[in-house]
Order: structure tokens, then sequence, then C-alpha cells
């Protein structure tokens, strides 16, 4: 990999974006490479944490692809692919962690707006700056009124807005602010310590069910969700997890 | 009734979830007899206000029930049997009330959520627990992410959060919360008063007009929307109504 | 025009509702000549700023027209016109920015809530009287869920709740709440003045993405942002926004 950092540990597959010379903008290589990572992700892994090298989560598209790239088709076709990294991301069975620091930017904001939990340092620099350069938040648009609403979107977006980690949790782009990294690092240890309190397959399943919530039709969902729900009852989860809770004893998948 | 009290009054009835014993677990058979009660609603009633027995509103599913009944497809039955309570609480033309005390978990959030005007306690429990037991919110998991957002919902989800009233209230669960079961008592009384000073066939089209505002397109919803709004202003309500306002008095509906 | 005063300035079209003997009350008459303004916007036109005269913003529909005219099906048309209003207005190219004062209801609210940016003075008086009038808010309710969603929706609309400005911020009705009229009209400029340094072009497509995700599948949308993503890139305002941010110097369309 030359845009990204791995290491797997517990159950947690750490992905650091690291082009620091570039606030890890998001080369055509970085999405290729994020691509491939999420598409091989080993049965074992619980939950995915991004994070930024340099103390910047990721300052948006790399504008050096564009100028290098050119030709219409061909912009539409990597900006298309970014979006398509976005799907991916949203659609993990894994639970996606994003710890925001510096620069949250365009295309960074888009990626941050998929995670199911969001963190950042007080003074990130959240912000969708396209429209100020005569250019479109494209991809990320759709995912950042999934993310707050339209009302809230529609704002930043047609003022180009820059804010700050406090705002941002504000608007509900984030779920926790912390004010210095050893914080951040200690409230990221905290919520992998409950999500790993949770059966994976029930989370997988629980995340899938949230997801189809906002596109599918009710009714239809909820007799999806009770014929999962039996055969979760009766599973391997099930049975381990109310063995646990009749004595008293951490489940199996507790680490 | 085994597993209800009812209190109908001035036009409000009063359901009180009556399993002090479990924290007011929610059973077969209060499924069924809740089902019941709302199926046979007075056309008197124009509100109906849910609160628990004992200093606990609901604890969630009735895990004595999950065990004897044994079977995946009877599991899945008795969960969706649920999910269909909570379709009906959701659409009843009635002003939905839940007062929220003590323990608001699984079953008890999900019911939470399907309400019009939420009021809790501060130190109310709200949560999901499921996926710690290795189980799903199945039935649940779409009502919260209609009630506060998919973002929010996915992190209380997938982390079996544990969170209090006044959290409740900053992600929108509910609307009000007090610190005492005076206030509490007080804020129902005045919320039932300004239900009250409402028509109660306009705030039923009203309602069906605000649910069907998320599930059907504009157009066609707004048509409808003008002939109801055309048929209130010759209709009894608004002729009333609007005597009432010229002649500076209460309307008949006011109590 | 009778109801409207009209000012073009500097590419904003400021449009003030102008009858202030009856708080701007929204008759047929104003309804017709905003439809007429807004349909004939010129293409230099790049915000729209509604506000309202006299210190109200507007206090909803007209009851004398409702009280000439009578007939349902006649009441029907009426009450339809002012939704084919408000779809207008949320369907401009332009930026739709309100200044709210004193009363801001019914059909006020609901012509705040297809705003792009709404500002509110802090005493500004919300709300939705309708139903205890015997009336429905008909053609505002799919309106008020879209801005505040459905959990906020239904307790406002079914108790006819009041409320003032800093109210209307945390509920997300507005954007901003300033303290007098000097802090509101400094807030428009400096709103103006962000609005003003996004490329006109790629705002209005970025708006039209905007109201798009709330209603188009996810993937067809992201293959039309694409296409227009690298129309941009190529086009007029992503070669100068390019060139200007190389060479330091703002774009041409800043003003």
């Amino acid at each position: 990999m030359n845009t990204l950092l791995l290491e797997a540990h517990n159950g947690v597959l750490h992905i650091t974006l690291n082009r620091p010379e570039c606030r890890n903008a998001m080369s055509l290589e970085m999405v290729n490479e994020l691509s491939a990572v999420l598409a091989q992700l080993d049965s074992q892994a619980r939950a995915v944490v991004i994070s930024g090298a340099g103390g910047h989560f990721c300052a948006g598209a790399d504008v050096k692809d564009m100028a290098r790239i050119g030709g219409t088709p061909q912009l539409q076709a990597l900006n298309r692919a970014f979006g398509t990294l976005l799907q991916a991301v949203e659609a993990l069975p894994q639970v996606v962690i994003v710890v925001l620091q510096g620069a949250v930017l365009g295309g960074g904001f888009g990626l941050a707006c998929v995670s199911d939990i969001a963190i950042a340092d007080h003074k990130a620099q959240f912000g969708l700056p396209e429209t100020s350069l005569g250019l479109l938040p494209a991809q990320i648009a759709p995912f950042v009124v999934k993310r707050i609403g339209l009302t809230q979107a529609r704002r930043l977006a047609l003022t180009a807005a820059r804010f700050d980690g406090i705002e941002a949790q504000r608007l509900g782009v984030v779920h926790f602010t912390e004010h210095d990294p050893q914080a951040l690092a200690q409230r990221l240890d905290e919520v992998l310590g409950d999500v790993l309190r949770c059966a994976p397959g029930a989370n997988a399943r629980t995340k899938a069910l949230l997801l189809a919530s906002v596109e599918q039709p009710l009714g239809p969902l909820l007799d999806q969700a009770a014929q999962w729900f039996a055969e979760a009852v009766n599973g391997e989860e099930g049975i381990e997890g109310t063995q646990a809770f009749v004595h008293k004893r951490k489940p199996s998948w507790c680490k």
C-alpha cells in the first residue's frame, strides 16, 4: 500500500490515510487502495477505524489527479469512483469509526458522513469548499443530506461554510468532540470497548436494518427483521448471550 | 385486563402498563391487550396517555415468553406482533403521549418512538441492549431511525448505548424532560391542555398528513391536503373555530 | 405590484412582503404576485431575500380571502395554489434567504421552511395555529416535516404550539438568531457575502442535487452528480475557479 497504513489488532482494522505531505488528499490511488482493503476484509474484523496521518484527516480530492486526467468522461469516472467507495464504506457489515483531526474537507467530509461513529477534535476544520472553486460537492452532497438532513446541508453547501468540531457535533456530523489527542484516543478506546461488547453477527444485521430503514417500506422490513430476530435467538450468538446473561458472565465475543 | 390499567377522563384514555414486578416487560399478553384496547378506542377519545406502573415505563420484551415459545417460526411471529402494535400506535388518529420514567429499554424505547409527544424524567434510562445479548432491536430499529435519524440511531444500536432523559431530549427522542414526578404531572397537564385546545378532527387529519409526509410523494399529498383543508373550512369544526375566534370565545371542543 | 416591494441589487433580489396593515397575511393576490416575480427572475439573480414590512414576516393565510371565496372547490384551489408557490420557491435555482421578525405563522412558517438559509429575530413568533381554529396546516405540514423532521413537527402541529426564534433555531427551523435589527442586517450581509463567493452555476446544480437527495435513489443520483462534476471542472466556472485559486486572486463571480 502506497497511501495507507494498516494495523489489525483485537478484531479491529486500523486504517491510516497516509499522504501527510498533502493533508491526505484523496488521490485515485488512495480510492483504489481503500476499496481493495475493504473488499478483502478479514471475517474476523468487527470494526474499522479510519484516521489520518500528520494531524489531518483528509483535505478532499487530489487536484493533481484532476489536472492530469483532464477529459470530461475520465473526470466523470474518477468522481463516480469516489462515490462508489463511499457506498462501499456505508454498506460494510463492520462498525466504521472515524477519528477526525485537522482538515475534514470535501471528500474527507463525505467519508466522515458514512461512518457509524465519528469522534472529532474540537479544532478540526470541516467544510464543503467546492462551490467557491466553481465545482460541486457532487458525490458528497447526498451523503451529507443523509447525515445531517437537508436543512443544514443546504446552508453548508451553498455558502461553502467552514466550521469546527464543536459545530460539527451540534449539526450532528459527529457524535463526540474531544479537546486533545489523548482524550481522542481515550474516547476511541471507550467506543471500541462498547462495540466489542456487542455480538458481531447481531451488529452486522442491525446495521443492515438501520440502513434499510431510510430506503425500504416499513412492512416488508419488519417482516425481514422478525425473521432475523428469531434466527438470532436460536443462533450461536443468541444462545451464548442468553447463557452469559443468566450466569452473569461476559459472553464469548467480549474482549 | 391483566397487564394494563385503564382510565378514561375528559376525552383522554390513560393506559398504565401494569406489570411492575418485571418493570412492565412487554409480554405477549400485554401486546395483545394493548392492541385490543387501541382497536376499540372510543370515538370520544382525543388523546391517549401511556405510562408505566411502579416507577418504570417498560424494560423491553419479556424474556420468559421467548424462552417458553422456543421455535423459530413462533419467535418470528411473536416479534412481528410487537411491530404490528408499534404500527398501530403510530397510525392512531388520537394524539399519543408517553410519560417515561425508569427503564425505557428495547421494546419500551420502541413504544416511546411512536408517540406524538414524549415527556421524560431526567433520570429515565434509555437504551437498546439487544446486540450486547446477541440479539437484534429488530422491530424497533426502523422506528428509532424514523424518530431520531440514521446518524444517531446507528451509534446507539451498534454500541448498545445507555443514556438518560437529558440526552434523550438532546437526541430528539423526547420533547420535554422534567426533574421530579410532580413536574412530570404538571407537564402532562399542560400538554394535554394544549392538545385539547385543538379540534379533534383537524388534529386527526393533520397527524395523517404528517405521517404521510415521510412516505408519499409531495404533489399528490398537497392535492389531498387541499381537499381536506377546504372540507375543514366548511365543516363543523372550521365554522365553530372561526365563529369562536371572531367572538373571542373558546370553541366548543375546548375543555 | 400591490403586495410586494422589489429591489434588485448586486445580483440579489430583495422581496418585501408589503401588507403591514395585516401583518403581511398571504392573500391570493400576494401568492399570485410572488409566483409571477419568481417565474420571471432575471438570470443575473443569484440570491433572493424575502422579508416582511412593518416588523412582521407573515401572519399566515388571509382569512378575508377565505370568507369571500366560500365554496369548497374554490377553497381547495386557493389552498393548493399556496402549496404550488412553496414548491416553486423550494425549486428555485437561486439561493433563497428569509429574514424573520414578528409573526411567522401558518403559511408564513411554511414559506420560511422552503428557504435555503433562515435568519430570525430572537423574539420572532413562530407557530402553527390552524388546528386550534378547526383548520389544518394543510400545504404547510409536508414542508415542516421536511424542514425539522416528523418528531418535532408532530408536537408543534398537534398542540398548535407557539415558540420564539431561539427555540426555532434549536428545532432547526432557522440557522441564525439575532437580538436586534442591526444584528439581523449584519448577519444578512455576511450570509450574502458567503453566497456570492460561491459560483452561481455550481450553487444552482448543488442545490438541485441536495433537493434530489431526499427523493431519488442514490445510485442514479451519484451518476448524475459525476456528470455535472466533470462538466463543472471543464466549464467556465471551474476553469476560472481553479485559475483564481492557483493565482491567489478572487474568482470573477466574487463581488
